[in-house]
């Protein structure tokens, strides 16, 4: 029986107050509305940033709501005027939207597209700035846009990106969040050229998708930096060719890493959210030209600072947001890109 | 009588002590040793940063010494295995070297040559670590290589601009610092787009230059911003196209420029070395894409600060020095355009 049009019932997630344990519930998901898209999810990864609005240091979130937004699924069903995608097509939501129409999409220089966020911050879809989700009436919050700790989520059509439906869901769900922030920061943001040193501070999943990115773009060393030695055997299998642990040196870790490399790295990357973090990165960055990236999301209220003088003398400071990548044109090249077994190394 | 090979005495403005008064003294001035020129300064301009390191709040501050970086002279005579300039050459003393040997000249990424670096940071001339200049036997320091406070100097020889021997010193002395830096800042730096919409704080000469720089690039839109509004009719001639004065308003200026520009600024370069007017030129910016130029020079142990949110939504920070023009070869081409009367606006 078909399920279009019609309220489907199904299990979530509900964070129904911050620092709570989610509550699996039976939740109401209505019909897509126009530029909708109602989404079978059947698989969702768990990012830092769910767990930061839903510990409530986040304040921007909203309660009670379903988080996620790392996850692949099918299409259920499609509001009004909804073109490029159909029940049955593999998709990946995207909680950076990309509708290219908006200022933002056709620069050309960024892909933070403008069109949804006014909903999707505020928790809401943008057709009637409500909620599609609820329990016996009482409207739930989405998150990010995606809110795929549930059976069934609606996203906005320009939050859709339909991938080979060959892909296997369980794996290319991970191209929803931290693997295309790290590959981008390194391909996009910072476009680390061949014979590069590059600096990752914190071997999470992100650092070790710049560390793999960082080893696809030619780099020459690719030096890790955690105070867990334990990661560092894994990261040698991203392209990690160097570990530093701050825990084993008295000077500042931005002067460990100046003292290796005759100057500084050309490229660092901040994959914590660490404000500290993000100074040494930018400090250990080579006079001149050596760029620091920062990918980690800081506390709220947190601030960055040092010298101008590290600027003055040829630093650049940046950041990234999904790596750079336009969500609905390119996500689905990186899930092509994995189902061709290309050789990132 | 040649004094090629002779220690001159001739006049110079000597910094004996921070923070008073210059005196007029008879300096000895030694010949050129390998790889040195002297130089006969025909007209010098005053910059700030002689005013800083005069004031003793340049940590870097050396005394006795002879200050002042923007000049013009002629070669009066040159040392062993100079080859690229000749005793009559008009020429132009440039504090930032370039090599064309060193790490940083053949990065081709950035002008902070580093060759002399060690000995003009510590007052002396790299031969024989020594200074060129005394008074009775008394050394006084060199300052930023170039001290032309006084009416012969010795530099390096990678620090002198040799320039058309028709250009009036005493108007291309100003190619020696502010106005190549400002021009810089927008042609290297930032690299500024037809259409741009910029933002110069400080309105000085390094401020105007910057506005100069940018109506040539073909923005189309300069907002100047100080709290001088005498500043703004002379501005007007650089390329200025409004003006705002952060005085007259009561939100922060990053917010005034945010609303006058539907989001933020493409570009905006900080002119005054003031840490907070820093932290306002970028979060002027443009969500995305708006990159900050910091141009001016802050106080020893400052520090500029924001949110990391600021860079993760793509902004982009970064600095210049001497705005990114390699010296020697590009100061006289700094000069051509001049002679050409190239109408930059």
């Amino acid at each position: 029986m078909s399920t279009e049009g019609q309220v489907i019932t199904c299990k979530a997630a509900v964070a129904w107050e911050p620092n709570k344990p989610l509550v699996i519930e039976d939740v109401q998901v209505a019909p897509p509305q126009a530029g909708e898209v109602r989404i079978k999810i059947l698989f969702t990864a768990l990012c830092h940033t769910d767990a930061y609005t839903w510990s409530g240091k986040d304040p921007e979130g909203l309660f009670p709501c379903i988080l996620g937004h790392e996850a692949a699924g099918i299409v259920e069903s499609v509001g009004e005027g909804v073109t490029e995608v159909q029940p049955g097509d593999h998709v990946i939501p995207c909680y950076q939207a990309e509708c290219r129409e908006c200022k933002f999409c056709k620069s050309g220089k960024t892909n933070l597209c403008g069109k949804v966020r006014g909903a999707t911050g505020a928790g809401v879809m943008m057709n009637d700035r409500k909620s599609r989700f609820s329990i016996n009436g009482k409207p739930i919050y989405h998150f990010m846009g995606t809110s795929t700790f549930s059976q069934y989520t609606v996203v906005h059509d320009v939050s859709v990106a339909k991938i080979d439906p060959q892909a296997p869901l369980d794996k290319v769900c991970l191209l929803g969040c931290g693997v295309p922030t790290g590959l981008g920061a390194v391909w996009n943001t910072a476009k680390v050229e061949p014979g590069s040193i590059v600096a990752v501070f914190g071997l999470g999943t992100v650092g070790l998708a710049v560390a793999e990115g960082a080893k696809a773009a030619g780099a020459s060393r690719v030096i890790g930096i955690d105070i867990d030695p334990k990661k560092f055997d894994r990261a040698k299998n991203f392209g990690v060719t160097e570990f530093v642990n701050p825990k084993d040196h008295d000077k500042p870790i931005q002067q460990v890493l100046v003292d290796l490399t005759d100057g500084g790295v050309d490229y660092s990357f901040e994959c914590i959210g660490n404000v500290s973090v993000m100074r040494a990165a930018l400090e250990c960055c080579h006079k001149g030209w050596g760029t620091s990236v920062i990918v980690g999301v800081a506390a709220s209220g947190q601030e960055i600072s040092t010298r101008p003088f590290q600027l003055v003398t040829g630093r650049v400071w940046k950041g990234t947001a999904f790596g750079g990548f336009k969500s609905r044109s390119q996500v689905p090249w990186l899930v092509d890109k994995y189902m061709k077994k290309v050789n990132l190394m």
